[in-house]
């Protein structure tokens, strides 16, 4: 086992979100990636997800250091909490490396983390891994794809990726050097699984400069407000440059999008013209159609800044009659709802909605990912990147490609996939899972946790108060009944006291049998009114019994 | 007012579902539909919503009659509640009422309630309305638009409507009549809106067939699934053809689909084979390559069938390697991750998937709703059955055809739209709203218990108890914390430790300072726990501080 290369993901496969992957060889292991997960509707309660670690730290010694392919968050939100448990130095491009920088600074964690900031074509060494940045196109500047030099072979990463021959801003995908590697031998091809459902190619991102163009000059005397990605800064580039033509003010809102733009502008990402961009408080200063106001809130996240203005509680932004709102984004699969929600609210409050056409994918579909594998001609292709439709979507184009199934490896999350003289196998499996933060706690929301909030979330909760008198075992006060989220008005009343009156029956029922275990009395007095409720209602509230000692 | 017309939208509107229309006119009510809602995601806990009928029983005795356009739940689901409280008479075509009516029997409502099939081209005549029935197309047959002929003139509402050229079953929808009344002067056409976003023509049913033709010739040799709305009969029907062309024996799985395939079987709506339907329990009898399972769940549906064979939770039913399982239907919006989960599982456990270019929508797109603007040419334009931003999409079209913004009504739920000499304007609103039915309760979950309910499923419930000696008003038992839904492992012991000696300070500072009040006891314990569960976790935690007294 000493010499054999060894890859594991932590993360990024169930569920979209979470990336991790294991390279481990001998005594060396490099981490790619380092992302959270937003709550799936089950986790009730959760802010995010992060990948558990155990694995890493139980092999402290090994980490030799984590690369990052780009800066979002599925790819980079568990740094901070990763970093407090592991002590290793981070790769990444310039722009990623400054959101993270950010993200670090906000936790006062600067100064205890070691980072390196690493040009496309250059590589780092450590222990027997070489790893070396390519440059690929995303919806977020500055992704890179990986090619991992190892004495096994070449594993080659995509990281998420697209093949943008027209990009907003720097270069195209370095395909030449796709295939360079792929000339000199690759063992594995890790590649991105996000719209290997989807025909076709991804267009470029200079068509949705196109559309806004159009719709600008279409919309020449309305307030326009426009709503993306946070993290997208070629699109909010796009639209800058837009709003310059046309003589407009660019206002930006909401949090994460001031952030990253700020970042991007300081590290030279973001080419904004003088006197363009103006603060909120300014709006009030310019005539409506010579502004745009550009915004968070694409996904109708209920506290993002266009959600606030369609609800109309956002502090300086009113939604007025023909304000024209684009959204410039497709809604995440569970969006789709909180989305409409937001539209229907805009357009009752007389505004324009515009959400055709005017957003591209930063994924590539399936005739790019058919172009890397024919550039790279792995010996084993590695879907990841995706739920598991998606991880099986690639196969599918992988067996279109020629791949049997002893060369496509679909891997579940903590799967060890050993190489071996030509062979992969799966051999192991390491403990994942996924860590549940909630407020300041970190892996304190378990499953009993979830279990009990949505059975609170369904039905509510009935407590059930006694005290008893210790010496005697009598009853001296209750039993009491309070309930929340159980039924409230029409009728409420009466059930409660039934429900009380059948409690007293159940206690002296106890009282003379001389039952004075309390565990038994709690269980008497739960499934009896248990009963009763189930019989009333038809319901199953939670119902907790609490006696008192005196 | 007395002999003017009046619409008043009871649900619909707002959001997908609860369709209910008001037509009145001197003393007369007729009631067009009387469906129900599935509740959204912020109603915890709750089964289904019906509209607030407070308009129809406070006007009890003018209310005639409710006519019915077609049997899917948002048309008829409220049936069996509002008829419990309103005695009158329904009116729908013959499947439609078939349905109906087992709905009825399941509540043993049969004897009770005044029923009238009705044929097309028939008309039922109730006080000054005249109601005729046009055949349509629809995702259901028997689907029924309805001419509502008035003193004040003629109002048309297409139901849900497509226009299918070449149905399944029965005719194409009647466009002549539509063409006839249209001619003789219509008043205001009240017309769907579910796909009026959307370009073009909605396919025909027949195009599904083809569909399934093509997957049945590549698939010989393994085991078919196919889930789809079990309301579609039309759907099965093809289902049903194409398998008994392939020698393939059928099972019908899932309650609800057993339920109305019984129903149209029964009415002559569905032509079964002979020796073609088989039991579940038969299905072992032959080979997987010669049968067929129709299924429920095509919406991801947690409780339903082919959610459970995809979770291995299905009692006769285990998906298998290589089993070919066909999603005819698409999401509803909101629907699309539990879907893609059971995709997920089905993968997993080695089936195939198909899930595109094998459904029809049963909504008219824009190309069709300006067929049927021109041919009924109303003099108003009432968008019906959508959220706000489908009703807005129809609007465009009417404008696109020429109406001006007298002439195009939005209107909201309670509005009353009443006609005038050719004018219709809102004069006024009526009590409407979403009634919420949880087990056995109608209405008795308010806002307060919703409310609560969230609190709960975000950050569990910390319970204080406490018992006082009321002569003394000295702390005799507690305070004890009970805590559910809230941390449970790592450091929640001692976090529950220190919450106690919180509240040990808090009450000897109270018994000192002489507070008796009860009230005053438990606000000052729930912020002194408050604050420090904050502090300590940056969550909040409804806390419920509950004193007995012996």
């Amino acid at each position: 086992m000493k010499n054999k290369l060894r890859i594991i993901p932590l993360g990024g496969l169930e569920q979209i979100g979470m990336n991790m992957t294991v390279f481990e060889f001998g005594d060396s292991i490099i981490v790619v990636d380092c992302g959270l997960a937003f709550p799936e509707s089950d986790m009730l309660g959760v802010d995010l997800v992060i990948p558990d670690i155990t694995y890493l730290l139980e092999n402290e010694d090994k980490v030799k250091g984590i690369f990052i392919t780009h800066g979002h968050e599925d790819h980079i939100g568990a740094i901070p909490y990763v970093l407090s448990e592991l002590s290793v130095p981070i790769y990444a491009t310039r722009l990623t490396m400054g959101i993270i920088e950010h993200k670090l600074a906000e936790r006062a964690m600067m100064s205890k983390v070691r980072r390196k900031v690493v040009k496309y074509g250059q590589s780092i060494n450590l222990g027997p891994f070489r790893v070396e940045f390519i440059k690929t196109n995303h919806s977020i500047q500055d992704a890179a794809a990986f090619a991992i030099y190892t004495p096994a072979g070449t594993i080659v990463h995509t990281g998420d990726f697209k093949v943008d021959y027209t990009p907003v801003f720097g270069d195209a995908i370095d395909l030449q050097h796709f295939a360079e590697i792929g000339k000199k031998g690759v063992l594995a091809l890790l590649c991105d699984s996000t719209n290997a459902e989807r025909p076709g190619f991804t267009e470029s991102e200079k068509t949705v400069g196109v559309a806004f163009n159009n719709i600008f000059a279409e919309n020449q005397e309305t307030r326009i407000i426009i709503a993306t990605f946070a993290s997208n800064v070629d699109r909010v580039q796009q639209i800058i440059n837009t709003a310059y033509k046309y003589g407009r003010k660019v206002v930006v809102e909401g949090r994460s999008m001031v952030n990253i733009i700020n970042t991007a502008s300081d590290l030279g990402y973001l080419n904004v013209p003088e006197n363009t961009l103006i603060s909120i408080d300014e709006l009030k200063n310019y005539p409506d159609n010579k502004t745009v106001i550009i915004t968070t809130g694409s996904q109708g996240e209920s506290m993002a800044a266009l959600s606030r203005m369609a609800s109309g509680n956002h502090r300086k932004i009113s939604i007025k009659p023909n304000d024209m709102i684009i959204f410039s984004s497709h809604p995440i699969p569970g969006n789709e709802k909180d989305v409409g929600k937001v539209m229907n609210d805009l357009y009752r409050k007389g505004a324009n909605v515009i959400f055709q056409d005017v957003h591209v994918s930063g994924h590539a579909c399936q005739e790019e990912i058919k172009l890397i594998y024919s550039l790279v001609k792995p010996k084993f292709s590695i879907p990841v990147h995706g739920e598991f439709k998606h991880l099986k979507a690639q196969e599918q184009i992988a067996r279109s490609l020629g791949y049997d199934s002893e060369h496509i490896k679909i891997l579940s999350s903590g799967d060890i996939l050993e190489f071996d003289n030509d062979k992969a196998k799966v051999v192991g499996k390491v403990q994942t899972g996924a860590v549940m933060v909630d407020g300041l706690g970190v892996g304190d929301v378990g499953n009993i946790v979830l279990r009990d909030r949505q059975h609170l979330a369904e039905d509510g909760i009935i407590i059930i108060v006694l005290t008893i008198e210790s010496a005697s075992g009598a009853t001296v006060a209750g039993p009491d009944i309070v309930s929340r989220g159980f039924v409230y008005v029409r009728g409420a009343e009466d059930l409660m006291d039934s429900a009380k009156e059948v409690l007293m029956e159940e206690m002296s029922d106890l009282e003379d049998a001389g039952v004075r275990d309390w565990s038994r009395i709690k269980n008497e007095l739960k499934s009896a009114l248990s009963d009763f409720v189930w019989k009333e209602t038809q319901r199953r509230p939670m119902i907790l019994p609490i006696i008192m000692e005196v």
